[in-house]
């Protein structure tokens, strides 16, 4: 089943201890699709600008991806800079040029209408709702945010998040959403906002998924997923969007909606992410397949699982 | 089979968000000892002062440890104070007073020299190696150490290191000891000083255990142990120590020493660090069942394993 994503599409100039890399195609509906795109069809809508090249459209339409939603407006397309030369952990940014996406107005296609899957990726919490409120016939919409909108947009994001289904963001973020520093009483907190489940993201560590009492099934307990230790991260960028591409993507692809089918889209959350950041911007993303994929995955277990 | 712990007896003075508490019983060789014991025979050593009462020897007696190597110095027992005040994850430290701590030298009782598994717990380097040359008929020894050691006494730790089979330090240790801030190749690189397997602690994101190629069994892949997220952590002191006390007291209860064995050792450590951390000081420790810490290892394993 299809999943409508929507979010920025970018260029993004990225400095590592690994290397650089200049103007090259990035933007969390670009990461988050062509992960995505090795588990379901994926349609995206954000706005670009006119140096937005074939060529780069070429980049998601090779993985099968829908580009109708992709409006291109007078301008350049979204610029952003950044380093982790000291911390890959956590981007610093050398600059940020909105551009074109300044005044993004997602406008649904009609051709998207009957995608039953939806992601909401960080842009305005009131933009999110706008589109949450088009595709109304969705069965499960999935959202993220940043701190940025969670201390400015407190109240528009509280009203958006009444209608996301589950909820990927970070340790920090959830923290800072539920005014708890600690992570379980946070995650109840935010549970209590609107969604049904909620997936903290713990950078190197994997992540959690928390879920509402009774939430798709019965259960007491939160799940975790790892990620993989790799000895070269070459590049985070796009690692959150990447996982939230995994994660939703399995899920779109699946007939049930209930815990063991979420369980296991963390898990190709996990794998998505740890994928990406093996080489600069979508490069990794671009050529994958689902053997490669699922090999990952047994890792994932056996990093994991006992006997 | 039982196991011999090394390491400090101390007085803690502890501030965290959840309350305060003075002059509690501590010490990584308490916490170890405690935890160990429900695994385990477990046999002391370290050194107190002359205000450790019997009162404070029964909590561990109580719990059938052997005390026999505690030895009673004139003068004044180790104390610690610290707070936890901003961050539960890092102790803030108030004072140290060494005391009787200072002139430390170990003395392996007789009566202890049967023992076939060996613990160094974080105490100076030249004693860890002193006191593993005189168990040199251990079957395993596990160790930690600290910043101040990695730092301040490399050649020393590095010849330590070269007979410690399992060494159990945190991430932050990892990364200084092998003088890399990669975590994989980090661990490649203490594998390499002498260890067999490595045991990273994450705080709350748990552990992982890196394997020597070919020691303890095939396999290529690391394996990563959670942690439970608690609503309260009421006191982090002591929950490395009893991780590494959970850990190494169920791989001496059992009989085989493979990799399988140590994979459900590592969810032991976490089962006993996060009862370890519910309480001030040691006191979930004194009063646990093995049915609790069963049940425990049963939710462990629910938050990671898929169906």
């Amino acid at each position: 089943m299809s999943i409508v994503v929507v979010g920025s599409v970018a260029f993004d100039t990225i400095a590592t201890p690994s290397g650089r890399a200049d103007n090259v195609l990035g933007g969390a509906a670009t990461y988050f699709a062509l992960a995505a795109s090795y588990f379901t069809d994926v349609r995206v809508v954000a706005v670009v600008g006119e140096d937005f090249s074939a060529e780069h459209e070429n980049v998601m339409k090779k993985r099968g991806v829908d580009t109708r939603g992709i409006e291109r407006a007078k301008g350049k397309t979204f610029r952003w800079g950044g380093q982790y030369l000291d911390n890959l952990n956590e981007a610093k940014t050398d600059f940020t040029e909105l551009n074109v996406f300044e005044n993004f107005q997602p406008r649904i296609p009609d051709a998207y209408r009957d995608s039953q899957f939806l992601f909401l990726a960080n842009i305005h919490p009131v933009l999110q709702r706008q589109v949450r409120q088009e595709m109304n016939g969705v069965r499960l919409t999935g959202g993220d945010t940043m701190n940025f909108w969670i201390t400015g947009f407190a109240k528009e994001l509280a009203e958006t998040l009444k209608n996301v289904n589950i909820l990927l963001i970070n340790d920090t973020e959830a923290k800072m959403l539920a005014n708890d520093k600690n992570l379980l009483r946070a995650s109840q907190k935010v549970l209590a906002m609107g969604p049904q489940a909620l997936v903290i993201k713990h950078g190197e560590y994997g992540a959690t998924i928390f879920f509402r009492e009774g939430a798709f099934g019965i259960g007491r307990h939160p799940f975790r997923a790892p990620t993989l230790p790799l000895d070269e991260v070459k590049d985070p960028t796009g690692a959150g969007d990447s996982f939230a591409g995994g994660f939703m993507g399995y899920i779109a692809s699946q007939g049930e909606l209930n815990r063991e089918v979420l369980k296991r889209a963390l898990f190709y959350g996990g794998v998505m992410g740890s994928f990406a950041v093996e080489r600069f911007g979508t490069e990794r993303l671009q050529s994958l397949s689902r053997d490669e994929i699922d090999a990952r995955f047994q890792i994932f277990r056996e990093l994991t699982h006992l006997e």
